[in-house]
């Protein structure tokens, strides 16, 4: 289950800006891929050190190197300081429970999105942090994992496919978060399915355990939400074009994911108001089912009741009874019973209770 | 019922602009008709290549260019490049769960709104994306199907009725809008009647049916919200006059269709206070029920109770009972049963219980 | 019961700015009035054509024109068109379900507000739509029927009673609203009786009816707030000063208005508020009748129950009862009845059962 | 009990700016103080006529009029047309059912405050309409009735006490202001007091009274909120220093004002959502309440019906029944009764009913 | 528990700006620490006077002023008026209920920040307030007590560690607001962990107890909320840089704190959403438990109360009753009832009522 606070205590008492890996460690080891494009050719290599890659990043072109785990701490720091990152963003890469936000600190810009992951076997939807730097001519993408996320438009670089080798930076940087948002949308239909059978269920056949799944859902919901939310601020930011890291050409390309963010949020939207209407129906068939019950055991104490009584009235042994010594005494009143019975019945049916 | 998230991820992986036609297949053919007016003269054409098309724009007048049916990508897309439209356009225009929207390219304004539709037999709100592109001279309309909204307009122009042919591309776009809104009060009115019908039985005899039929109403308006809130930004951005394409003229006209989009918005805000009004009725009348059911069952048992118990008492089986020997035992006890049934009846009445 | 949806199908089709008179008949004919006043004289007259309307609009001073009765289609359209106004002014007068909106259309401001009034048998609120034109020197009135609104103004015109003949016709308009504003105090006073006096009820002895009555006012409430909160935004634009036509001596009086208007919407929430508040009292005066019975219904049972096992017991016909042959057995038995319906009644009391 | 709506329509039909004075007649003589004071000297005077007020207003130095008691209509509009004062003002000042507002004529600014009282039999909160003028050199406050709520700042005045002479009007409203808002924190002390010794009750034994009592603070709450929340603007107003008559040293001390303002409308939020949790709690613990006297309904049930059911089998007349017969035959029934009886109980145990 | 209304009626009446100590007395002494330290060299001291105090402030660096104790209120205001305070900010200083607020006074900003702990014993989280002034190389801070949140930032100041030293006293106000939020984390961590195991009770077994607890943490949460939703403007106004007294470079660092802030609040945002959740899993608990019981009293008196008049039936006395004689009637009945148990029980079972 999603963890509800940020577990930050382990940094409790340090400096500001040191740099400490808080979360999940997600892979094996940190991996510095480096890819280097130009409109004519576009190389991708591998490398170790942060002198090799500081080498490469002076020819012309766009380098978009690409890190995956975050938990070798110090050799980041190293990266880090190499690109002249700020201390703060080293920190907010590494602490992998930061909001998707933007921050421009002139020379670069440092973004945080959050990819969404489906567990298969649990049905649960994963989170993991994703953080961008857009510099002159560079893209810095750190990853938890390497997940492949963004393997298509590697290959869509390396083979020159659509308009990404002719365009800058930014575009790539654009690339990168709508490969992130479009996921989204695959991860929201699962959920919608799951919804929908839930409320399925929840208006045919209620049992407390849907009441634990709609909570469950909600909850995940909730997460879903802080997650997606101040992305929609994020790419507002980008697309408004406040930095020149940002070219005009590219500002529709942002506007179009911001479209999609809100389409993404809309969806989050509905979906609470679909659960909120679902928790309305569950309680109502409670009351549904409480009335059903209470009727059954009105009838049969009503029919039975005045029978019984009847029954002890003729038990009693006083021994001056005239009915008793009657001749169809008995039958007489086997048949008042079977009156009083029929007519309550015929009471009830008109009350439509059953 | 209608799909609660965006399905996309056909999408997914493909690099963006990637025209695919996300959606129903609405119509049968994609159908392009040229309708070309000016003050003087208008012809209506229907074409099938799109250099046909380029040919005609250049003599003077304003085109409109009616597009039917978006399955068949491949031409679509080669129509988008003739007339300078922007990939995401086209990526917009195919994929038909687009919210409202209206996105400025400089040179042509990009509008999407939603057609709604009464499906007669099964009572349901169906929608159908129509995108506007408004350039110099030039309107641009795309139809998922050929539901004959605009033919009204379009005999309009051909008829010379109304100012439409005096006036600009602008006042064309708004003519369209302002049709498809002045549809949405029909599709509300027929709405507004199903809700006032459902009231009127949750008041006088709720059924659980009742209950689901309250749960898809919310749904539908929820849906619906999601297709005409975002509409009053598009027009008011109309409105403002922050595109040249617009003329000063035209901006009493929109600020038209934004009053009325605000009506609708109020109602649909008005519905749904209705719905959630309901649903407090509907469960505060299962309670009301069960309280009639319970006062059944205590009237019924505190009368019989104790005169079942009488009965018992002189069942029992004690040699030395003196009343059993009375000579009216019998009927006084009756007597006394009588006054207890009585006493009962008239404390229940007393508490205004039947 | 006020309708939910304005009802605008019969419009369907037909070109913007058509003039179609939508909403009730309210009046037999259509009167058209012109007051025209300055500093030292004033003169009422009616008049038939509109050709007699101008030639006396040349004259220095304020023309007050007001029309009353909407039917005559024809008619007014040939006013609208003497006087300058756009079609969808024109429109938007004739259609009587226009929210509260002001309009500028440079010339002349174009204000509609609605006139709420208690129809005395049924106790409901009507509403009805006044139309206010603002030119230069020029106020023209549309409203519905002739209610008499504006009588008290026409005298005090006539009269030259106040500051009204010595100020302009902004300030004529400023009456008008303030005539219609200062109505709401009354009718709302009417609406808070009604509700104190449900509260009464709901409190005391809460009924079915008293859900209907609630369920009612919720509804009336809805609806008044639809006519009441746009108002606001209209008298705050008046107050501003954004147009030319109001003077900056009048804007004091507009934001005297807009502070009345403050205060009806305060009223309608607090209405709101209180109507909420009663409903849940409702709900829980409900579960504590139910509490109330079922205890009625477990103390007989808990008395009874064991008292009817007993007597059951020593109607049993085993040969061999001991018990049955004693002398004070019979006493014995019923002191032990006595000693355990007694118990019992002592625990409920303690418990507070009753 | 607070009266939700205003009642303003005495005033129907007057023209605007006609002074008439609505509310509550709260003192019975109208008296008229000026406390004229420098930096070196102060003096106090009350005064009969408005002229004498003016003869003293020229010499330098601050004036302060204090006016209490608000029926003398006569007398005060002479006194407000003497100093210049707007008819609207005065139309407001005699009206005390104002919002708290900030009104700037230019010459000087008109201020609506709302002192609160505690009415100590009742322990019901009192509201007093408080009208300031702040003009050059220049106050003038308005009570409904001689509460003494600004002797201290007279005191001060003459004492010469703290900064207060060295300071201009400005400072004076808002040693007056402050004084009135300080005070409201006394009132929330004992509301708050009262909230806390309900909550108690509702906890550990919640009756219909506690409901009444809730429901009863809660309109006491929004009566409230209506003359505190707008209090938050007018300071808003006065500490932004739009208006040349409040210096930049006083932006501090309103800013203080502010301040408590803020604090003031925090308490009552936190107050209603207390109060709205209460109403939960009310309501879980009817529910709670239910099924406990439901358990022992069932309990008492489940143990006898099976027993009396026995005893009845026994009671039967065949002629044929071997076990009545038998020597043990009734201490063995016994035992099994016994048997189902202590089963029940264990069961229930179990089940943790009791 | 803590208190709702802020508790000041001890002030009324006072002049604005006199110093009088609110709140409980937390520390035995007013300890005064000075801690003067340059890029080169840090010395602490601690001292009595005043005077003491401003000798060592013309030396060049940065002096850190720390004060903790607010009840010896003569000589604070000694101090207060040696740097310059406003009288205000002396009495908003020693008024520890004030809310988290930034006020800019020119030659110096003053800051009120609300520290959080946790009170192990009752795992109540206690709240006490920090104000800090930021002038010229100049920081105040009051403490209530010494808890010593601040020691970290004293070693790293004389040790030299991190950037403190070099930067300036801007810097020193982050650190410093930094440590307190970071703190945040570790309390909301703490309360998250109680939440979540409050919500296993109420899933899998609620009682009473847990309903209280909830109510608990609901008003927990309220009094966390007005500490922390301030903050959020603080830190925005500090990071926005509009005072010169924060450099360029330290707005970063404000962002970060920023960043946090809204984490917090978030945070708490979600805790609330998981409460109201809670609350309804512990109302719609209470209605399954209840149909329980109903179903087992149903299920009992369904089957037991025909079988009882049975056995009554032939419990009667009449002469004439053949079936008595029957050889085979007793075990026929007895069959009978055996059947009619069965029928209810297989009914009950196809029913899933257990």
């Amino acid at each position: 289950m999603h963890q509800l606070a940020p577990k930050r205590s382990r940094k409790a008492g340090l400096p500001p800006g040191t740099p400490v890996h808080l979360g999940e460690r997600k892979s094996e080891t940190t991996r510095l891929t480096l890819l280097h494009y130009s409109e004519q050719r576009a190389v991708e290599q591998e490398f170790k050190t942060v002198s090799e890659c500081l080498a490469l990043r002076d020819t012309p072109g766009i380098s978009w190197i690409n890190i995956t785990g975050l938990h070798e701490v110090e050799r980041l720091a190293q990266f880090g300081s190499a690109f002249g990152l700020h201390p703060l963003v080293l920190e907010d890469i590494l602490n992998t429970d930061q909001r998707p936000k933007l921050e421009d600190y002139g020379e670069y810009l440092y973004i945080v999105i959050k990819r969404l992951g489906n567990n298969t076997p649990t049905n649960e939807i994963s989170t993991e942090q994703i953080s961008l730097i857009l510099g002159h001519n560079l893209v810095i993408s750190f990853q938890e994992s390497d997940s492949g996320v963004f393997s298509a438009i590697k290959e869509r670089i390396l083979d020159n496919r659509g308009r990404i080798r002719r365009l800058g930076a930014d575009y790539l940087v654009y690339a990168l978060m709508d490969t992130v948002v479009d996921n989204y949308f695959a991860i929201f239909e699962k959920l919608g399915e799951r919804i929908e059978s839930l409320q399925e269920t929840i208006i045919t056949r209620p049992t407390p355990a849907s009441l634990r799944t709609l909570h469950a859902l909600k909850r995940e919901l909730l997460f879903l939400r802080k997650s997606v939310w101040p992305l929609r601020e994020v790419v507002s930011g980008l697309q408004r074009g406040d930095s020149t890291l940002v070219h005009k050409d590219t500002w529709f390309y942002f506007r179009d994911v911001y479209d999609h963010t809100i389409h993404v949020i809309d969806t989050i939207e509905t979906y609470r108001d679909m659960l909120a209407s679902m928790m309305d129906i569950y309680l109502s068939s409670l009351s549904i089912r409480l009335n059903e019950v209470m009727k059954v055991l009105t009838v049969i104490a009503t029919i039975f009741m005045p029978l019984t009584f009847i029954a002890g009235l003729y038990g009693m042994n006083f021994h001056n009874m005239p009915e008793l010594g009657w001749r169809w005494g008995y039958p007489l009143v086997l048949l008042v019973m079977a009156a009083i019975a029929g007519g309550m019945l015929v009471f009830f049916r008109r009350k439509k209770w059953f």
